[in-house]
């Protein structure tokens, strides 16, 4: 060891004993951190002790920007800043959603609101675990690639204003590699560590307005609202000090969104929203986004609802898709196996476990359980019966589709009592008493 | 990565998120992460999340318990109750201090409680920092080996009754991996994991009974007397759960032991207390834990100073040293270099800070900065005037001894203000005001 390497260890252990203290991190002493961590010279056993003591003790505001920072200044920072279109500078709006069962909306809301001359640069990375990736989902379409230049994100973003693409390696590569030990080291769920890892990216990548969709619930990353709550007025100051227009929706995954989970079958659902149709919840969530990120591009009046009706929004999804090399009138890829989960009794669906359903999609081969992992585009669950609808004993509550049929036991056995039914009466029909899906909206307040 | 290694890093990150929320690990918990680190099938950046985790959130009784098991459980367990002499089995009883600056109380205690018939044990480790290591001092003395077989060991205890060598390997082998971890992720100052760390070696080093030098004050490892209380009530807990007669008294380590901090002059200052002389705060200590010890082995009425007196105890120590390949009448090599540091006023001491006088020391060549470095046995500090004494402007405060002479300034600068000196008043004459060197001591209560 040479007396440089001893002197950044003595160092690290300062800093990592600063926070353990509760104390307050210096910039420099973060800047050093997590630059030394990215470059190799600080131990991963040194960061993830740092980690543990952030978890525990939490950061301020200033040390969260300062962190986020740290991490966006280990790789390229982007200027989406001289987009044009006949002249015109596009503004742009990106939307991040924390991560939800079933949650396909940024399929459907990104054409939308590019069918108004926004440009919407959707840099997102795979799914990992039981809420799946949007880009896993968009690659069941025929010919569809993830992985574009950025010369031609650029030049997509120009002529269609939409493109839902692979980030790029130089994208806030510290996040990364601090993710990967995250995830083995019990620090994943830190409000101040999620903050900086999602707006890191986001900043970096140089959108103008940023709208956030922060889960809660069951289904959720963070399931207590609280805990949602923190998470999103942070993002939303880190944002605002970093000059991106940043907003937060706080909506709720105590049920799973739509009736299909999966990949081909959240597409197919995308689809029928974009035709005018879908499910209910799937709409009134893609509006809603859709109407935060208008009014952030300046759009205070641009009803999206509209472009669902003439079919622009579906038009720039056909251009997007095309752009990106996927055929979108290609039939999508069909299960071979599918199998039924029913009613035991007569009642109300009162419950419904999303964390399970999106289980039940990943064991049937629709996830994976380590990066790399390949995911079957076929598999999925279609739900049949939603909090506050009817049953009868016997009746169809999930299909299963799979490649696998080895998979459908323990598909079965996570659904083993997602649903709750109770006995019909007033109180419980037509799901009275459940979570409004639009919970709260966070802006920035000085 | 194959199916099991995966499924061993889920299985880590589940143990740490329960400490991580609070909750007390189980007994299966504890033993899988240490025996899983320990063999290199956990790795190092999830236990020290999980360290970290334990320092911020704490064990409870049973806990640290399990812990200190699970380390005594990575290696060999000793067993010492075989030990006759004359055809009687022979007492064990061991000692541990928690170190302090010019801490050589292991050098005449050990002879002194042997010289009574009992067995005392001192399996040691090096020293690290600023407080020095026993077998470091010892080296001092021409031919004097550390290292002991297991075989050799146990003769020269059944011979001599005294034996100070280095720790076998497989002894709590855990324990060595788990603090070089801590040492370099600001997870040292734990008292779970100091009270286990300490234990785990005595406990399986089978000392029938032990007695612990809990230190206190700026010089110590924990400053705060709470901390100290804490840490020896918590090792007095574990030992008796584990069989061991443990008892500790809580001192004093805000002004350093003795006059002489360092290797050589150390030994030396040793040899005066077994001759009869020496510093009346080392004399203090000795005897106190001496009493404590042979207590414990159930000579209720020994009085250690007697053995001092008629010569007992360095006879027994001679017989130490001589056992070992030391030469008891060998010169103590002695410093090339010295330089003086004076007093700048004239006044009454009163306070110094032990751990200035540690660095000082230690800059000088006494001690080392990693594992496996040198030490000189030359180097140290002698000190003219403690608390309590009344000085003049330029009377000399330090002696410093070195083989390096350009160790001498980094010293100097060490000692800077090391010295308190206020004008003399009644109530600083004779060092009234300053803490007791006993503080107390702890015993096990049901």
């Amino acid at each position: 060891m040479t007396a440089a390497q001893e002197r950044e260890i003595i160092h690290a252990v300062s800093v990592i004993a600063t926070k353990r203290g509760g104390h307050a991190l210096s910039d420099a002493q973060i800047a050093w951190m997590v630059d030394g961590f990215t470059r190799g010279e600080v131990a991963p056993e040194q960061m993830s002790a740092l980690l543990m003591a952030v978890y525990l003790r939490g950061m301020d505001r200033r040390e969260i920007a300062s962190w986020t920072h740290a991490m966006i200044d280990s790789g390229r920072r982007m200027d989406l800043s001289g987009l044009q279109r006949d002249g015109q500078t596009l503004i742009t709006v990106d939307k991040h959603s924390t991560g939800g069962v079933g949650d396909k909306i940024t399929l459907p809301l990104t054409p939308i609101v590019a069918s108004f001359g926004v440009a919407v640069p959707q840099l997102s990375g795979r799914g990992l675990g039981h809420t799946g990736g949007t880009l896993d989902k968009l690659e069941s379409i025929p010919g569809w690639r993830a992985e574009v230049s950025t010369a031609d994100m650029l030049d997509q973003l120009e002529r269609v204003g939409a493109v839902i693409c692979a980030a790029g390696a130089d994208l806030a590569p510290a996040d990364r590699k601090l993710y990967a030990l995250r995830d083995v080291t019990g620090t994943v769920e830190s409000i101040p560590l999620l903050a900086s890892s999602i707006m890191s990216k986001k900043i970096a990548e140089g959108t103008a307005a940023l709208v956030l969709d922060v889960k809660t619930g069951s289904g959720a990353f963070l399931p207590d609202e609280g805990d949602a709550r923190e998470l999103a007025s942070t993002m939303v100051e880190l944002g605002h000090d970093a000059g991106v227009d940043t907003r937060a929706v706080i909506t709720d995954m105590s049920t799973p969104l739509g009736l299909a989970i999966g990949n081909a079958v959240e597409v197919a659902e995308s689809v029928e929203v974009l035709s005018g149709g879908g499910p209910a919840d799937v709409v009134e969530l893609t509006l809603t986004l859709a109407r935060e990120m208008l009014d952030a591009a300046g759009l205070v009046d641009a009803d999206p609802a509209t472009h669902l009706a003439d079919g622009r929004a579906m038009d720039t999804w056909r251009a997007m898709i095309a752009a990106q090399g996927g055929d979108p009138d290609a039939p999508l890829p069909q299960a071979r196996h599918h199998d039924t989960v029913t009613a035991s009794r007569d009642g109300v669906v009162t419950g419904m476990n999303a964390r399970a359903v999106g289980d039940a999609a990943w064991r049937l081969g629709g996830g994976r359980s380590k990066p790399g992992e390949a995911v079957a585009a076929e598999a999925g669950v279609i739900i049949h019966a939603k909090p506050g609808d009817r049953v009868r004993a016997g009746q169809p509550l999930f299909t299963l589709h799979t490649q696998d049929e080895g998979r459908i036991a323990g598909a079965r056995s996570s659904l083993a009592g997602a649903t709750t039914i109770e006995s019909d009466t007033a109180e419980h029909a037509g799901g009275a008493g459940t979570r409004p899906l639009i919970i709260d909206r966070v802006r920035f307040t000085p």
